[in-house]
């Protein structure tokens, strides 16, 4: 089946929202197995639009359109998907009332111009949406079967998920299986990654294992496409590839699939009922706001300790405020003193010197780490190069990483591409 | 000139990068009066890159494509290019040396499938990327003029600002100016502010401002769009029409244009000669990691103390960790605590006690806010409905919406939209 997504809004076209609706979307349909073979963005504009949902109507099978259902002038999808269907717009009261309802339980009186999310093309079929007010709905135009669904991404992930996706997979009959297997790795480069890998495609018989990379500073994401008859054909195929991708690519491969690097940490403490505490510098609280917000932290999560100044970093976890600069000797410092002041059986100190001045090519942050339990103590040094944002995202992943690789007892000081030798 | 964008790769189109390059470019084009009309998005797939080719040239004047630029087998941008225009590919040895160059300096050595991204369009013109190693370029294919990025993210920043958009601009002639006026809010609808706008369109002659919306929670964006001769023409236009909105969206307004709600905080801090330590629970790190990494930052935030648990905030701050609730009173006790133990001449605390269970219709939290300064400490009590991770954006954007309306004598209770009355 070819789908396409087409999404609309002055505020994506013009860069004002960055699209995450559309990754999301995609990504959920390749998950069931059904790709997406085009993406097309307009603005609200009649014309365009029209002329968008011609052209996709004329090469699709199935439509995802995504916004242009608010109560505002410029929300557009419902009048032009009737014009291109060429029926009426009209008044649904179901709906109408369903709004009514959504605003009284929210003790809030609804605008007038909210009105205007209940008019709908007369042949459309509702897609609903449980925590929203703008209608979701299917309608024939041409040959192709679209979807109008809402701009808000939880409303859109809600109705994507329990309405448009069932009635996708029963249009379909799917007589190849796809699986996409992945491997989440930080610190080294896509090339190097790829280079490691050469001829692990070869492994699969016809061309079944596809390879791909996605990087995403700092970390990079290794793809097996896979395709079998069905999913014991693919994990048959897979077996063998997945094993040889786990021993190339060996500590550096920090999480599979859908697992976070957070989520594995995580993990990690909470099965051996641990308990953790974070210091840092110049990552401004970024390394706690990582991992302790996740459900579950909070019996794992038992106190952060943030300061620019390192002086006040000491003072944070009891020791005397003075000057000191981001050594592994002052990591280990506060990260021992931290695990006694917050109580904590872990702590991780993540501290940076960035370096004075503007961004410039050589621009960097010292970096110094120690991970501290009972009786032991272990640290990291680096040099990263790059803007301060580049420093902070990879000072942020070493040290999660730092832990997540003591937590695993392996080796917290391989040389990762990134760093300045 | 009609301008559009087209994003190549199998990771954008799969959804598993979040596509802001297109934002950003999209962006970056309108804020220098150029618009782009369509945008589209393929995978790395050659004969889908060749028909998306074909259909821009046919349609635009100018083209950016992104992405495909990289070493490895599926980066196809250059080969597809070649085709498109007829042409062949041909080893570029200045960009080859300027690679080699670029590892040496970085102490690297050079992977040989690198090599792939000297291989260009026989007719193409070099774009520089003095960040890296994807060469950009440009060529016509037939009566549109190409321009080919790559993905990475700030290489493809500084080439669309220092080599294309200058080259656009050459191209075109203009006899409008285009001005884009922002206004950013927290706490109000969209519908509400729409409403609360209704007939500001009609003050200005012939349609020359559009009034817009860009809902981005927890914050909403006001967009006027402005046309003109001139900019003096535009500012004349603008002036009765944006202090319209100022009077009536009020205390409401955290920003204007390229102003952040931190960066407004952190220059009241700034020019007050004061100083600011922050506590904050469920938020987990993340109200201070929106501040603390700021250019200037580092004379201003002093520390920033984060726990789930509200008794382990007490004990970060000096109190004794007893078991409290997250109240007004509380949320004063641990500022007030905060303020004389890290030294600053402000604390912020930030509160959350979350409901337990998970995601659900009536999901929410209960949110204390409390701002200390010498003697005087405000606070502010709310209920957020939503999921976890709503409630934690909310409750963060809260906290920081109070500080920056503490800091200009505003009111800091003000009831918002969001919150349940």
């Amino acid at each position: 089946m070819r789908i396409e997504i087409l999404c609309t809004g002055d505020e994506v076209l013009t860069g004002k929202i960055v699209n995450s609706n559309f990754s999301y979307m995609s990504q959920k349909l390749e998950d069931v197995g059904l790709s997406v073979i085009w993406g097309t963005t307009v603005g609200d504009d009649r014309e365009r639009l029209l002329e968008a949902f011609r052209l996709a109507s004329s090469r699709a099978d199935a439509v995802i359109v995504n916004g242009g259902l608010g109560p505002t002038v410029d929300d557009l999808s419902q009048e032009i998907a009737a014009k291109a269907a060429g029926v009426e717009l009209v008044l649904n009261q179901e709906w109408f009332a369903k709004m009514e309802e959504f605003f009284t339980r929210r003790g809030r009186a609804m605008p007038p111009n909210n009105k205007k999310q209940a008019m709908l093309p007369s042949t459309a079929e509702i897609l609903d949406n449980p925590i929203g007010t703008a209608c979701g709905f299917a309608l024939d135009i041409g040959k192709a079967r679209f979807f109008f669904t809402p701009g808000v991404p939880r409303e859109l992930r809600r109705m994507l998920e329990e309405q448009i996706i069932p009635r996708l997979l029963a249009k379909v009959g799917r007589s190849v299986t796809i699986h996409l297997k992945r491997f989440h790795s930080y610190g080294l480069g896509e090339s190097h990654v790829d280079t490691l890998l050469t001829g692990i495609e070869e492994m699969a018989p016809d061309g079944s294992i596809k390879l791909g990379f996605r990087a995403h500073y700092p970390q990079l994401e290794t793809k097996l496409l896979v395709r079998g008859d069905d999913m014991d054909d693919v994990r048959r195929k897979l077996a063998p590839v997945e094993a040889e991708v786990r021993k190339r690519v060996g500590n550096f491969i920090l999480a599979e699939d859908d697992q976070t690097l957070e989520s594995v940490v995580l993990q990690a403490l909470l099965s051996s009922g641990s308990t953790l505490a974070i210091a840092e510098s110049f990552t401004s609280g970024q390394v706690a706001a990582r991992i302790a917000h996740l459900a579950g932290a909070e019996t794992v999560f038992r106190r952060g300790a943030v300061a620019r100044d390192l002086a006040h970093v000491r003072a944070a976890v009891g020791l005397e405020p003075k000057s000191v600069a981001a050594t592994p000797e002052t990591a280990r410092e506060i990260a021992e003193a931290l695990r006694g002041h917050a109580g904590a059986s872990h702590a991780l100190a993540v501290l940076v010197d960035l370096d004075e001045g503007a961004d410039r090519l050589e621009f960097g942050g010292n970096i110094a780490i120690a991970v501290a339990s009972e009786g032991e103590t272990v640290t990291r040094q680096s040099r990263l190069l790059g803007g301060r944002e580049w420093v902070r995202l990879g000072a942020v992943e070493m040290g999660l990483d730092c832990l997540r690789r003591y937590l695993q007892r392996l080796p917290v000081d391989e040389k990762i591409d990134f760093e300045k030798r």
